[in-house]
Formats: structure tokens, C-alpha cells, sequence
């Protein structure tokens, strides 16, 4: 940690301080100048509230050195993390498409989805059985039969189940029901459901919030996994920006950057990013040139009348069209498509 | 809600549309143009899915003439709606201000700023006991203790009592112990919590998320209305932009645009805009000018060691010296400040 | 400037990198701890490149500490600029008002305007004779015609003139003719016209770009104060956010934080910012509330036949009325209203 | 055109409404409901200012149908244009390569990058003589000894020049010297500079601003082909967005975006998008994954001594091993690298 001194403070006052910080177990260097002292501070200082040291009245301003996350940190664990559930692997390589309507409506519908998603290569099946609609009139999912829905579908195809928890009341629920727990981008931050699914078995797909930084996005990892769940993967599916042609603003430097700081796995859902099915596959495609390590598509049987989100699904035979892309790109980048 | 066909829609097409919208009750005008024809849709068309209707082959895009808002909509509760809870009014002309510590800390310290609040002229008290924290690692609030360390605080000073809920596992608490249930910024799409606090008997304060905009931010409330309780008040708090210097960006246009929306009142909280104590002045005076119901002020008896957010709270002093002047420019903008 | 070293950074690469710095004539001081190093410099950074440093390979992250601007620099410059042009004097205490309409249309109209604006109490014209428009079909304002009727409703009411420079090929018919040169927010990193204007004899009325920072923001104020001219005014205007309800979103904060920053008056157009007649009043008044330095506002006879920006204009009676509740908040708030 | 009248609005005041469109030639539909009435206008809407109806008292809101663009609109346009420029074909299934420093220092220095950058397969050379900088203590470019420097390189290697101009004074400069004017983002709505660019007989490469819409950015095309060049390349290099982690955000959805809104080839500049050159592999290849009809490189040939921009420049080294990675993968998405 740095702290920058004021101008006016005396050499008492950060004589004082810097005894402060020395008594705290801390490295302590002085840079003394012409009107501008810095303390560089090392050690420990995760402990440090920058907040409280920056209202010291000598105080100028305080800069944090080290990242805030640590069992997310590549740093502190170098390795690739990769998920594996059923046949599907993501990351260290490996790379699965997730695939399924935005919503559950019938079982016709979510296990033909499901048998045309298998065949065309998706290793998992996501559906939604609990829906954040922006509106309480809406169709809001259909809850408990829904995952229901999936497990059928899941017998029937043998692709394990991707699906939104929305209450801390429904663990237990997707613990025996669900193979991977997506946590929302409208509850990336919501706390209390991070600790509550940090103590699950299942791996965790956590989708970015729709304006939340990197550093806030792993430190919500961070709390999945200061749990004890260390089984996260992250999920980019566009900012919120100025621009309002698209649905969300899919922010692919998400990928490296997010590879240099963890070592978690990042996938992509190019659905919820464009909003508009005919824009899915440069997306996918971009996503993949840029490293992500998996895809997660919205497929729907009849994206005119699908209860969500239609105008951002594509039909079975789209899907089965920009798989055939994406394993030529999977290749050519080094990755391996898993089927 | 209006269609746009496209250009190479047949008159077929058109006419097959024009008879679905109307086999559903609705009035269908058809402007036929050059290379363009507009279908206006008149009648009950909140149940129409524009999504679903864009993805006809013959349509270009569909627009919504129509907000999807009712019960929070000022055009159908022309009337401000005025929120009581003990001696505090928020809105239709009346101003309160609510002000207490970020975090409860022990029974002196939150006894201790409601006692020099109610003096300065705050009519609730706020204490957060349950704290949303980017990190694992911060302090997370004092949990159900403290609450029951703000009920003391208001025996001792009569000040009705504002705090945070994060999970809706808690209702039961807050409805016996807290007089207004705040539902953070980052929880302002958390559905399922928002369902719960509407069947509430208290009062909701609903903050705007990070980056939400005011008709997201209003279906939330509908959210909360739609389950039965109407009780809202809106709490803009800044939102995020590419500015770094502040915490957050206050959007004092809030408050017109969400008067002219809603009946429900809208109140500032200046602390968490600005991040810094020395501007919560301005900030606040700026939401009274621009006709706020409200405002609320984090307030700390030694801030440089408050647990958390010190470097945004004022002390009981300042908040004094600020009470004066939001004394004087409440009384100059019409409204009448409650004491 | 401090510089954090890779936690893989040698003994040899630090010193060598500290005796670079030495010889430079700054003063390093190290901080060696468990896998992090950290050196502190003091001394003329400001011609350090912090991009360059970050190359090293021995380097993690460079942070500056030092603010990049000097002449706008309030910690070299501690107190308030006043501009002074005819009655009007902004900043320091005083507060005027700049009325007048989007573009000059024809003679009548602007003096007009100009009577109507003087007797509600401006002291300063505005009236663009060169439009930036988004389009290029869209009207491009009158010219130097434009600027030529604006003189004869200067002689006609003594207000001095404010109008937008577009191009460095127009600086000596702006010299001549125009009291106040505006630079609009499109240009506010047009760097060629900033130096340009920075050679004449006029006050520069900077507006912020549309995604500029505050620091940007100061910056663009340096070019024009580095190459002589100190008369620079900013002008808040509304920044571009994902809120869309509005044409932009105004930044009250930017009041505030610019006076910590600067020495150099703010004032506000919360026309622009609002983009809708009936928001200018709120908005205005919380910029007053804010601590700004003055206000400039559209007006024009006949906003629905304006030629441009009608819908955000008031009428010169709305203008009267509307200084009335400016009149009464200025002398609340402690300063002057120069009349 | 679409308009909403209000629902107070009276049917006299609505027939007078719709008789003054139909006496301006347009096609009127009227849609009557309760509480509600839609106006479709079809014909010669461009003309029509939307702002100015909006000001009609009975009107509550206007909605635009048709893009304000027509040079620019792949409607009226349906073939992709092609840009050619010495060797380089740009757009049409054509991906030529731009590469170069970020700003040119010597004559060793370009020529040499040159030479390097044509061996690994660049068709174009870039490099800045006039150089925008945010503080006007930096290094601000050689000027027009930059561009004789270039001239030298391009005798040296054939390649075509790229150069951003500043300033309309430079104009008969760059149309002597330079092959492809650049008009950098900062200056995207510099009108008075697309005009005069406008008027060249070279291709404009047109930078999108930071904080543009799509929309916008395209209007800025329209300004330069409305004055008869309608050679225009557009090139996304990021958006400023609330991520502080990379310079600005890579907006990879502006490809797809803009190949269906119109018919101009548009390249991607990840240099400046990212800012670090570790990132700009990932997210040139993304760009051509989505589409891009080119890349824009910054290649130095001694980065951390560069003069500018320095810490997101490749080495030629670097820049030889990516180019193997965009032949690859250019081939792959069945467009012709020019080499």
C-alpha cells in the first residue's frame, strides 16, 4: 500500500504514523521530497482499510498495490482451474458449449432442445426454471416443475443441467437438481446468496453484473470460494455502456484480462450480450479467438413463441450451423472442443 | 405500441398481421408508404411481447408507446404519495431526513449519533446491521445484534428505525424490529427479495442500482407494489459512469424524472454519491434545489475508525452545521422541513 | 510517482532501475518487503512518462501521484479566478447569468431575445452562429451573419457576446467580434483549435466533452492557459451514461470536485444537460445549490418554430420567472447575482 | 415517423395536426383507442425535425422510424464497398493490415518499422506526424518533417501512407502527401474538419469516438461523403466505459453492427483499444472472428523508448508472430488477407 502525505503534514505527524504502521507488523519506507512525502507500505495489508487511513487528517491519498482476492488469484495459484461435470470440461484447454432454452416451458420442448443441443455437440443443458424479469407482469419461470423438466431431459440425453438460482431458500432444491448453479448478473453482488451457494458441492457459473468491474466480479468468485467452493466459472455477457443498439456491450478483453488475474475458467453467453439471434455467431466467434474457454447459447425450438427471450435464440439448425464454426475456430486456437 | 414492417413485407403479410393483433381486442391503424408501412396498436397492449412480435419475418422493429409501469405510474395516482412513520413524512410536500451510522457498531455508538441526529433535526435513524461488502474479507455488519442495538437507539431517542435487508430469509426480523426496510443498490434487481419486502407491512426504501435506469428502476418498485405494499420511497444514490474521482455520479435529474413519472416520493443519499466527506454538502443541497422529498446522511461519532465507509461520514458537528442550512433552503424551495 | 516492482524483480534490476531514477535528480526511497518492492519518487516527475516506466520488465505498475496540470492548479494558484467581461463577473463570488437562444435566426429574434434576457437579469448573451449538428442535413447555423446580428444586439442592449468557435480558421473574426469564445464539448479535445484559442484575448468558455474526466476535463484548460490564456471558464453540460430519459445526465459532483481542483470558475447549462424545457429549472437550481459559478441558459422567442433545440429552450417569460427563484437561491447560497 | 399525442389531446387539435403533415405531402394513418392516439407518417420524413413536433402542446412523444443517413445505409446501398489503396484492399472480402509506430521520431526509425512491417505482411504504414494529446507538455509529433519521414519510408517500401490530420489547415498537406487521411476519435465530431476531409480526393479512415453511438458515428461518414468522398473506412479502437482495467473496451459487436446498418468496410484498431501490448493478439484475432475487414497495429521497433504509446506497441518480432496467427485465421473466416 502507498500512502501520499500532504503537503502541510509535519515531520511529527508522519513520524506518528509511520510508527502506527510499524507496530501493525509493517515494512515502512519514507520518500521525503519538496512539498510531497510517500510512505510505501508491505507486508500484510490486506488487514488495512485504505478508507480509514486516507481520513488521517496528514493524509492525501492512499493507493492499494496488492489485489483484494486471493484463492482467485492466479499469483498465489498459478494452474489453469478447470470444471469438469459429465463429459464436459471447461478450461486448462478444454473447452464445452452450454446450451438450452432462455426458459423451461414444457417437457416436449426442453428435452427436444435438449436431444437437438447434444447432437449438434453441447456438452451441458442450460434452462431456466426461475426467471429475473424486469417486470413483476411477465412470465416469471416455472419454478420447481421446471427443474423437474430438466431432470428429464437430463435422463433422457445424459447432458448434465445449467440453471439460476435466485433465493437462498432454494439450495437444497438445486443441490440435488442441478449440476452447475448459475449465479445472475443482477445478483452478482448479492451477498448473501454468493455465501449461501459457496457452501454447495456443485460448481458455480457466475455471470458478470451488468457494470461491475473485473475486480468486483472476482471478488464475488472470492466469496463463492472463501466458502470453501472453489469450483467458478466465470460468465461475460455485456456491460451496460451508452450504446442501446445492442441489448449489452459484450466486453471480450474480459477474457485475457480476466486470464491474467485467475486462474478460473471464463465463458461467454453472446445471447444475452447482442440480444438479437443473427448477431450470436460473430460473437461466439470473437469469443473464441480471444481465448474464453466455453460458450453458453440460448436455443430455443421456436424462438417466435418462446415465453423469454426469443428474439435473441436460435433454432436447433442455427445451433447445429455455428457449431460447425465453432469447432473449426476451437481447433484452430489450440483448444479442444469437448463433445 | 407501434410496428414498423419491413420493406419487402407483402400485402399479405401485412393483412395477416393486422387481423392477429385485432383478433386480440386491439385497434390496428395501418399507414401504408413508400417502401414502408406502420401498424399503431391501441387497446390493452401491456400483455403484448414486443420481443415475440419483432421476430416475426415481416416486422423491422417494434416500439412501446406505453410505459409497463401501472400502480407506480403518476398518470394513473396523479397525487404525490406521502410516506408517515413516526414523526417522519416523506413526500407531497413534506422533507425528512434520515441519518445514522453505515454500520451499527455497539449500543454507545448508535445511541449516542441518534441522540445528536434527533437534536440536529433527523426524523429516522439509519444503521446498517446487515453490509453488503465487496470483499469477504471487510466487516459484514453486526447481524440480527445489531438491530436489536438500533431499537435501543430508538427507546432511548424515539427515532424510527431504517436498515438494510439482504436476504429474504430475514423478513420476520425486520418486520417486528425495523420501521422502513431499505433494499440496497445492488439488490435493486434481486426479485425474489423484492417480492418478499412487498408483503411486508413497512414501509420500503428502494435505492437505484449501480446502473439502472429510471424505468428499471420504477418496475422495481412495481415489483414491490404489485405484491400489495405501496409503500415505497426511491433513494438515488449515483450511479456508475466512467468518472473515477467520485465514488459514484450523483444523478440529481432523477428527481424531476421520477416526479413526473411517479406519485411515489424521491429522496438523496448525498454520503454514498459523492464518497467523501467534504462533498456531501453540495451534493445535498443540490437534491433540495432540485426538489427532493428527502435525504440520508451517513453520520459517525469518530469517523477515521468507523468499520466501514468513515471517509464519507459526517461527524455529529457537521452534521449539525449542514442541518442548518438544509433548513434554510428546504424552507426557501416550498417544502416544510419535519423535525 | 511510485513505482511497484514485479514480486520476480532482483536485487540488480531494482538498483539499477533506482540509480536511473537518482540520476534524473529524483529522490527514491525503496520499501523492500516479502514478495513486493515499492519505490517512492519525489522530485520533478512531471516529466517522468509513467507509460514508459511500466515497460520495464522488472516492473508491475506505475502510479502517479502528482496531478498533470499546473496553471489550473488550485494548489499552485489558491485563489478564485473572476472573469470579468462588461457587467458580468463569474466566478469569485459573483454569479451571472448567459441567456439566449440555440442559433442565431435573424435580427429581430436575437435582440429580441436579448432585451427580453437582459431585463430578467442576464449579463451575457449567448447565440450560436456556427452549429455543430450530428447531421449534416440538419441546419449549420448563420455564419459570420450570425456573429454580425449578434453585434447589433450587443450595441442594442450592451450584453456582451458568447458563441462557439468551430474552426482555427475563424479566430480572427471571433478576436473582433465575440466578447466570450465558447468551445463546444465535441471540440474539447480538438487540441489544434484549444492552442489556437489559447493565443487570443478573450475568455475561453470551455464546455466538458461528452466522456471526459475531470482531469481531462483541466487538462484541455491547460493547453489553452499554457499558450497565455488564463481566462478560461468550464462549463458542465451533462456527460453520456446508459440513462437515456434524458440527452445526458448533468454532473452536479463536477462543481465541487473542479473548485477542489482548480482555481478556475464552473458554471452550468443545464439545458443541454436536461435536453427538455421543463427540467431546466430543477437542474438549475441544484447547480446554484452546488456552488456554481453561473448559469447559461436557452431562450428563445418561439421555441416550437426554433430552428434548433427548441424543445430544451424557455420562453424569455419562463426565463423571468425563472430568475426570480435563481435571484432568491443565490443570495441563500453566499453570493453575488451580477445583474 | 411515428407520433403519440397526448392522451388530453382534442380530436380538433389532432385532424389540424394531421392536415399540416398531409399538406407536406406525407402519407398520415390515425390510430384512435382510449387514451391514446398514434400517428405512422410515411414519406419524405427526413426533413421533418422531430424536436419541433415534440413542442407541439397535444403531442406527448416522437419516434423516428428511418436512419437520418442515406450515403452511408446499406438500404440504399446494398453492395459492401470496397477500398483500395496501392496493394491494400480493404472491405468486400478483402483484410489488408495497417502497421506502424504510433508516432513517427526518425527517419531510421520508419523506414526501418516499414521495412519490417511489409515482410510480415502489411499493405498499409501507419504513423502519427500531428499527435493528440491529452497535456500539452507532452510530446506533441514532428509535424510536417513526420510526414516527409513517411514519405521517405514509403519510397523505401512501397507501402501507402496513414496519417491523422488536425487541423483543417493542413489539408493541402496530407492530400500531397498522405494515402489515407486519418481523422482520429477524439476529432469524430469535429464537423468542421469532416467537411473539409470531405472535400479530399484520399480515403478518410474515421476513428469512432470515444462515447459515439453507432449511429453517430456513421452520421460522421455521412458528413464526409455528403461533401463527395465517399471513400470512407470506419475503425472502432474502444469505448470509454465505467472498466478501468484496459484504456477502453473493445467493442467487438460494432463489426456486426455496422456491416448491417451499412455498406463501408470496418476495421479494428486493438492497440488503442487495450492500451497494454499483451492483449492486443487476443483482441485482433476476436476482431477478425467478428468480421473486421482489417486491423490497425502499432508496431515500434524499440517500445519502451517509444516517444508515445509505447506500453501497447508491438516489437516487429511480435508483430511477425501475430501476423502468422491473423493469416490463419483470416483464411478460416473465407476472407482474402492482401499481402
Amino acid at each position: 500500500m502507498v500512502v501520499v502525505m500532504k503537503a502541510s503534514a509535519g515531520q511529527q505527524e508522519i513520524a506518528a504514523l509511520v510508527r502506527r504502521f510499524e507496530e501493525m507488523g509493517l515494512e515502512v519506507g519514507v520518500t521525503n521530497g519538496i512539498g510531497c512525502t510517500i510512505l510505501g507500505l508491505v507486508g500484510d495489508t490486506a488487514s488495512l482499510d485504505s478508507g480509514k487511513i486516507s481520513m488521517e487528517p496528514s493524509v492525501e491519498r492512499v493507493m492499494r498495490v496488492q489485489e483484494p482476492y486471493k484463492k482467485a488469484n492466479r499469483k498465489f495459484h498459478p494452474e489453469d482451474t478447470q470444471i469438469v461435470v459429465g463429459n464436459a470440461k471447461i478450461g486448462a484447454g478444454a473447452f464445452s458449449v452450454i446450451a438450452g432454452p432462455c426458459s423451461v416451458e414444457s417437457e416436449e420442448q426442453v428435452t427436444g432442445i435438449a436431444r437437438d443441443a447434444k447432437k449438434a455437440g453441447a456438452t451441458l443443458l442450460r434452462g431456466g426454471a426461475f426467471k429475473p424479469r424486469t417486470s413483476p407482469y411477465s412470465f416469471q419461470g416455472m419454478g420447481v416443475e421446471g427443474l423437474d423438466l430438466l431432470l428429464h431431459a437430463k435422463q433422457a440425453t445424459g447432458l448434465p443441467i445449467v440453471s439460476e438460482i435466485m433465493s437462498p431458500r432454494m439450495v437444497d432444491e438445486f443441490e440435488q437438481k442441478v449440476d452447475v448453479v448459475q449465479v445472475g448478473a443482477r445478483n452478482m453482488q448479492n451477498f448473501d446468496l454468493l455465501k449461501e451457494v459457496g457452501r454447495m458441492s456443485k460448481p458455480i457459473l457466475l455471470k458478470r453484473g451488468l457494470s461491475n468491474s473485473y475486480e468486483e466480479w472476482i471478488m464475488s468468485a472470492e466469496y463463492i470460494m472463501s466458502e470453501g467452493n472453489e469450483n467458478v466459472i466465470l460468465c461475460e455477457r455485456g456491460i451496460r455502456t451508452f450504446e442501446t443498439y445492442t441489448r449489452n456491450t459484450l466486453d471480450v478483453s474480459a477474457i485475457p484480462a480476466i486470464k491474467k488475474m485467475s486462474h478460473l475458467p471464463v465463458i461467454i453467453d453472446p445471447s444475452h450480450a447482442a440480444g438479437m439471434s443473427w448477431m450470436v455467431e460473430p460473437l461466439a466467434m470473437a469469443a473464441i479467438a480471444a481465448g474464453a474457454d466455453g460458450l453458453m447459447i440460448e436455443v430455443h425450438n421456436d424462438p417466435p413463441n418462446a415465453k423469454c427471450d426469443g428474439q435473441q435464440s436460435l433454432t436447433p439448425a442455427q445451433f447445429g450451423t455455428l457449431m460447425e464454426k465453432v469447432e473449426a475456430l476451437v481447433a484452430l486456437s489450440g483448444k479442444e472442443l469437448i463433445k
